[in-house]
Parts: structure tokens; sequence; C-alpha cells
């Protein structure tokens, strides 16, 4: 939230930005990566969205569930999940943070038995220094889905 | 992200819970105290924000700054940022999780020498079985933030 004090037209300057590593991905990087993930997720290029992990990266989908580690668990995820077909739909811009890591809230939308299925996601990521996902936390529970 | 497999009309009962504590918070007790916590910050109502903390609470906000441990340092926080006015206002729906964690995505909107300025903010909370907060962790960067 706010911690910051704005003032005149170049207030942001005065912004402290506090870096945990050297070399990590700038915020725009991130972002970029995260959108990525959006659209190879909905070209249902599987390949394309495990490009962007990092070799032992960790996804835990949902937050609670066990985690899976390393790119043969986590693609195997994906080449289950992703020729469901879903579409994930931003709901809001993608936020970055002061650190390694960003979030974005989507929804995942899918077509099932008739039916519209909306389920309301907030993914957690943090990335290496050459901008690969290290870590993807998915925040969605059983009221977080809705048949239209 | 989409692990479910959704068949017939009662296809939510096919959904797992993972619970990782027991008689944690149930995810629309998590989800009220988000709501409560967004309507006393707007309210101006520093006491009523810090009421929704547990005592060793952390809070990183934003998310790579150095984490605030206690009610003491949370509370002068919040004494410090709430009476500059601005206001939360949520960009999409809180989510859930399957454990004691939820998030929400929203816009941080202030008003400073004439202009509004937005910042698009995630929180990250986690609650004990009380459902008081034990942190919070605030997704948000220099880039998030925007002069309208």
């Amino acid at each position: 939230m706010l911690n910051i004090q704005l003032k005149g037209t170049d207030s942001f300057t005065q912004i402290k930005i506090e870096k945990g590593t050297n070399n990590m991905s700038t915020q725009s990087e991130m972002k970029a990566v995260m959108q990525k993930y959006l659209d190879a997720f909905n070209a249902q290029d599987a390949d394309a969205v495990l490009a962007l992990y990092a070799e032992n990266a960790t996804v835990e989908d949902p937050v609670g569930s066990p985690p899976l580690q390393g790119k043969e668990a986590i693609g195997a995820f994906y080449q289950k999940v992703i020729p469901m077909g879903s579409k994930l739909k931003l709901a809001a811009p993608i936020r970055g943070s002061h650190s390694n890591s960003a979030a974005m809230a989507f929804v995942v939308e899918s077509a099932m038995d008739g039916h519209t299925v909306n389920i309301n996601v907030i993914d957690v990521m943090t990335f290496d220094e050459s901008g690969k996902i290290t870590s993807m936390r998915a925040y969605w529970g059983k009221e977080d889905c809705n048949i239209l």
C-alpha cells in the first residue's frame, strides 16, 4: 500500500526501490513474462508455458496443495490442464513489487457440459535473474468457482 | 488455476480441499476479514484495522521492503498512512485458497497536490485459527503508480 510521499510532478523519483537481489528481473520484464504466460496458455501451447519456468521451479496450484517441483512435474501439469481449453483473462493490470516477485488477478473461463465455469484466481510468481519463473502460487478456493 | 474435473451439476463436490491446518479460518471468514480491512481503512479507523491483526503478525508493504513485526510496529505504520486519506477500491473479487491464505487486487486512490494518484496493489494475507491476520504482503512497484 501507500508508504510514499508524493510531492510535485517528479514525485516518483522519491520512491525508494529496495532490491532484494542484484541483477534481478526488472518490473517490466517480470510483467512481460506473466503476459507471455497468459498468451501461451490461451494459445494452448504447453511447451511455451513450460519454457517460461526455471529448471527447479515450483508450482503450488492451488495454494494449500502439495507443490510440484521441477520442469518434468510442471510440464505434466500443463499437459493435463491446457488441453481442457480454458482461457485466462486478466481481471486487473499485473502488479510488480520491490523485489523479484509479481502478482496478477485473472479469471479462468472454461466451457463445461454446456455451462461457462469461471474461477477467480490470483497468481503470485517469483523470478530469477534471467527472467525465468522460479515459483508460481495460485490463490483460489472452492468458493472462487462460479457456474454461469 | 484449473486442476479439477467438473461433471454434472454437483461437480464441485469433486473439488478436493486440502487443509494445511485444523481449525483454520474458513474461506468466507478470511474474505470477510479482508473486506473489514478495506472498510476500516476507508473509514480512516486505524484502530479497527490494527484490531484485525494477530499479536505477532508481520506486514511487508511493499514486498521487498523490510517486514514490520508485531502490533506496535504495524500500528505505527497505519497511524502514518491512514490519515493520508487514501481509499482502497477492490479491482476484482477477493480470492481464497486451499489453505489459511487469501488474496485481493485493489487500487489505492489518493488525492495529492491536485492530482489523483492510483496505485495498483495485490495484498496476500494469512490467518490464524481465530481469523486474525498473521501476515500481509503487498505487491506493488513503482511502475504500478499512476498519476491521473
